[in-house]
Order: structure tokens, then C-alpha cells, then sequence
């Protein structure tokens, strides 16, 4: 199988992706709409505003600043776009999406239509299930330009495709496997952004690390309910791409997500947080996607963490007050 | 039910379960070797090596340098003194601990038996399990010093003694629960030391971020199969007792283990560790007796973790070289 791999997205996630696949691919194609960007690389071998100190071979990398281009040709897709621009960026696509295979990097929730990224192109681009594949960590972009030992986990409901996509990504310090559980991976992924959010607002608040630890350990807990009530398979909620990813981004204070949540729990608004930041966390659009969902079950699932952040950020309720009556929901 | 409590130790861990207990009962027994503490407490009303911030209502508190007097005056004894200098102590009690309840703070292995605390008390000295208890975290004393919610777990065979023991350790800052896995409770006290060493180790090697979340993952996995073929009953590892407390330890940077484990990783001998140390982390003895009592399984279990550790430490093996050999082990 040659096939040619194209990632889309100028962040550090897609950079460091681009890295990941120049070591075994001779060739790597790479669309950002920033054409500054594009021309910068081409002289400078460096991606301008992200993980700036990984240099690139430029003789591999197929730049574009035109989707059209970038999609048409190549084979496998990677998207590595936050979710709030995905949906404006696949409507300048002329051409169907139909034959390409797509793996998504975008850990959260296309803001027009609810989905997960997975779901979106299913249900909105009739891409069928065996040709959707998610990248799934722990795995911080940061980490991935100093060559730290990273693990990543490819879904797709076709192994054939997963083994592929994971055989190019892999390298001396990267180390991949597989699944077919495309649908827990990407809303595992999903829901780690509101705990991080929690773990934030909790953090702003003043609890601390015997909380935070209790916290995250009732977030796998309600992780592991509310990931089997959506796609019920025999799934072990500790592995890597689930437990591994929502330590990564609980613990860290890097994450924009636990951020946000910071910013909260410190007492600014919603709307000032995200003016503060610049940009609205991936993790502020799960909350309302995840407790709509949530809402939506027949059988009820307890979701006390999901519920909290709800309540703080989309029904004005005190950061303080909510989370006096979480701690009482914890174990 | 009118029971006495004493606490037995000195350092920071019994400090702050006298801080607790206080809060609930008007007087509480405190035993600690060192006749000059108990001398400076009485004065200053405050410990004069540990928690210096915690205030004590001396009128409360039965403060003694004999074990002797300690003991016969109480009815429940919580012991909280390190592990290494526990059957030191237990030889100065004269009488019998038979018609005692027993409570166990330590975590980790009595080096003179190989044992958990709450089997040596069993074995050696004919306390029986309905009568034998475990204080488990995730809990460092320090947050409880400063009134940060908490969360602990009270693990008794006999429901109603966790009970009475979970209701006077509780307060508006520490929220309690019960279990009867007295068994498993310990065994994943005393292993979490040892993943704390390894993320210790990892993190003096140069690994990052991405690698201990999925070294934590792996862990809590781990974890479960060693508690598993110890005791097998229905239990939810992800509960605060097991991965919060493997979390709060791990994610320490002020973790004795974890600092260990780091000195090895950045090249200390283990001796020139522990000399710089000053005291034995308790993980270490929990290295060798839980990778003896692993080889002793007639069914085996995998153990990564548990086996680089006890390499590292134990075989003289290089941590580097047994660290990357430990990473292909895990996913």
C-alpha cells in the first residue's frame, strides 16, 4: 500500500505530525490557510508560530495554502484543525471526500452540528466508518519536538488502515497501537477537556492535589459510564488512550482547557476568560455537547463532574457553590 | 460506642490524624518516641518537626513518651510511625494488642516479616481481622494541614468500626468513606510507592510527560492485577483509595519515592540515594517484597513495573538501559 498522507492544519499538533510522518514517508503533503506561513517554512524550514524548533527537510513537504490541492492529492487525510474552524475549511472542498481516507486529530466537538469530528464526516460527507480513523494520545505537541517517548493510539474500524496509519507515525520515540474503537477514542478525548476544565476550576477555587486526585479519579469513573452508554464494547477505560490521555491533560498546566477552568474558578466570567485567552477552549464546546447528550440517554448516566462545569459555564451558577455540592457527589 | 483514640507517631501522617480526631472527640491519646517533642508540644501547642502550622488545644490532647501508658489507656490505636521502625516500637508493649482495634496508617512493608502492616498485626501478634483496619488516602498531610478538602478511605472487615473510625476522622474538610478491602487497600498503598519510584526514575532519565501518563496507566492496570490475585473480591481500582492515591503520589514532586527514584534516574547509586536521603523510602522495601511475592504466584502475573524497579534497585542494573526496555513492555 503506497499511499500519500496529507495533514491539514498549521498548529503545533499538525507540526508535530508533519515531524512524525517525514521520518517514514518520502514525501508528506501539508495545508494551512496562513499562506505567510507556508512561504515561511519554505525558507526558514520552521513552522513561524508552533513548535519552532523542529526543523524540516522542506524537500518533503508538499505546502499548500489551497485545500483543493492538498486533498486532491493525496490518499489519507489528517486533520489537525481545532473543531470551531473544521466545518469552514471542509466547505472550500469542491471535490467529494467520498474515496479519501480521513483520520482526525481534532479532539472535540464541530460546533455546527454537535458531532464529534468522526460522526461529522460520516454524517455530512457520507465518508463510511472503515475510512474514519481518529489519532488519539496522551500525547502533548511539545513533547513530540523534543523527541520524548511518546504513545499514541490509532482507532479505525478497519485494522488494515489503523496498522498503516500507526506504522507511519511510529518512529524511535513514538510508539503506536491500534483499536477499533473509534467512537470511545474520540469521545474519551472529547470528555478529558471538561475534566480538564474541572480540574481547573477546582485549582482556581484553591482545592488541592489530594482533590484534584479524587477529582480525576472520578472522572475515569464517569468516563468509563458515559463512554459505554454511547458505543458498549469491551473496552479497558484505563489504557493509554483514555486514562493516559485524561492524566495528560488533568495534570497539566499547560492545557488550555485546565486554563480556562483556572480563569473561572478564579472568578472571571466566561465570555472574560475567552477574551483573556483569545480563544475558546476545545473543552467549553464538549460541556455543551456532552451534557446535551447526556440529557438525551434513556437510561440515565451520572455524569455529577460534566454536570458541574454545565452548570458554571452555561447557566451562570457560582463557580464556588457548584463545586461545594460536587464535592459531595465525589468519592 | 465511647472508644479512646490513640495515635501512634510522630511525623507529619500522625499529626495531622490528630489534628482530625480532635475535631471529634474532646481527648485523644498521642504516643511519639521523642520525649523532647512531647515536651515542646505541651509548651509551644504545635510540633516542633512536622505541620509546625497546626495549633493543638493541649487540653485535648494525652501526649506520652511511653508506648506502655499509650496503649493500655486506649481502645483504638492508629499507627502511623514509618514501617521501617514499626516492630522496633511494637517490642516495647508489654501487655497483649488482642482486645485492640488496631488501625493502620503506614503504608508499606514491615521489612522484619515481608508483610503488610495489617497481616503482621494478624500474624504476629493474634489480632484478628475484624479488629484490624487501614487509613488510606489519597492524602498528603500537608493539605490537610491547611484544611484542604480531603477525601480518605477507612477499609475494615467489621462494617461497623470503619464506620465509627470513618466518623471521627471526618470534619468539613475531610469526607470519608468505608470499604471492607482492608487487603487491597494496603497491598495498593504499598504498591503506588513503588510506581512512584519508577515515575521518579523516569522523570531523572529525561522522560516527560506523555510517558508518565502512560507509565500511570499502565500502573493502575498493573495495580489491579497484582490486588486481584492477592485478594480477588469486586473492586473498582479507578475508586480514590487505589488510582486517586497511586495519582496524588505520583504526580508528587514531594513524594520521598518519587524523589528517590529520581536521584536514581539522574545517576545516583541506590546507597548514595539513600545516604543523601537521609531515610529509607518506603517503596524500596515494598520493591523487594512485592517482586518476591509476585515470583511466588503460581499463576503468573505481569508485573513491568514492579521488575524494572526491583532491577534498578535490587540487580544493579542500569536504570537507563532498564527503562527502555521497560517502555516496550508497556502501551
Amino acid at each position: 500500500m503506497t499511499k500519500k498522507f496529507t495533514v491539514l492544519g498549521g498548529g503545533s499538533w499538525a507540526t508535530a505530525i508533519v515531524k512524525m510522518l517525514c521520518v517514514n514517508q518520502e514525501k508528506v503533503g501539508w495545508y494551512m490557510r496562513n499562506s505567510d506561513a507556508v512561504g515561511f517554512i519554505n525558507i526558514q524550514k520552521h513552522n513561524p508560530n508552533y513548535l519552532t524548533s523542529v526543523t524540516f527537510d522542506t524537500d518533503k513537504l508538499e505546502l499548500t495554502d489551497d485545500i483543493n490541492k492538498a486533498v486532491s492529492n493525496s490518499d489519507i487525510l489528517i486533520f489537525a484543525i481545532p473543531s470551531a474552524f473544521l466545518e469552514g475549511e471542509l466547505q472550500k472542498i469542491k471535490g467529494s471526500l467520498k474515496d479519501k481516507i480521513v483520520f482526525s486529530a481534532i479532539k472535540g466537538i464541530v460546533p455546527e452540528t454537535g458531532l464529534i469530528v468522526g460522526e461529522h464526516f460520516h454524517k455530512k460527507y457520507g465518508i463510511p466508518f472503515e475510512n474514519i480513523g481518529v489519532i488519539a494520545g496522551p500525547c502533548h505537541a511539545e513533547e513530540v519536538a523534543l523527541e520524548r517517548l511518546s504513545y499514541l493510539t490509532i482507532a479505525c474500524a478497519d485494522t488494515k488502515k489503523a496498522k498503516f496509519v500507526a506504522k507511519n507515525l511510529s518512529s524511535s520515540y513514538i510508539k503506536t497501537k491500534t483499536t477499533n474503537d473509534i467512537i470511545g477514542t474520540e469521545y474519551a478525548a472529547m470528555l478529558k477537556n471538561i475534566y480538564a476544565i474541572a480540574a481547573g476550576i477546582a485549582h482556581g477555587l484553591g482545592y488541592g492535589d489530594n482533590f484534584q486526585s479524587v477529582l480525576m479519579s472520578n472522572a475515569i469513573r464517569e468516563m468509563k459510564r458515559f463512554t459505554k452508554r454511547i458505543h458498549k464494547i469491551d473496552r479497558n477505560i484505563n489504557e493509554s488512550a483514555y486514562l493516559g490521555d485524561l492524566l495528560v491533560t488533568g495534570y497539566s498546566t499547560f492545557s488550555r482547557n485546565r486554563m480556562f477552568g483556572n480563569m473561572i474558578g478564579k472568578g472571571y466570567t466566561v465570555k472574560s476568560a475567552q477574551m483573556e485567552m483569545r480563544m475558546v477552549a476545545e473543552g467549553y464546546y464538549a460541556t455543551a455537547s456532552a451534557y446535551k447528550l447526556k440529557s438525551s440517554f434513556k437510561k440515565k448516566v451520572k455524569t455529577p463532574i460534566i454536570d458541574a462545569v454545565y452548570a458554571v459555564l452555561y447557566e451562570g451558577k457560582s463557580a464556588s457553590k457548584v463545586f461545594k455540592g460536587l464535592t459531595d457527589k465525589l468519592d
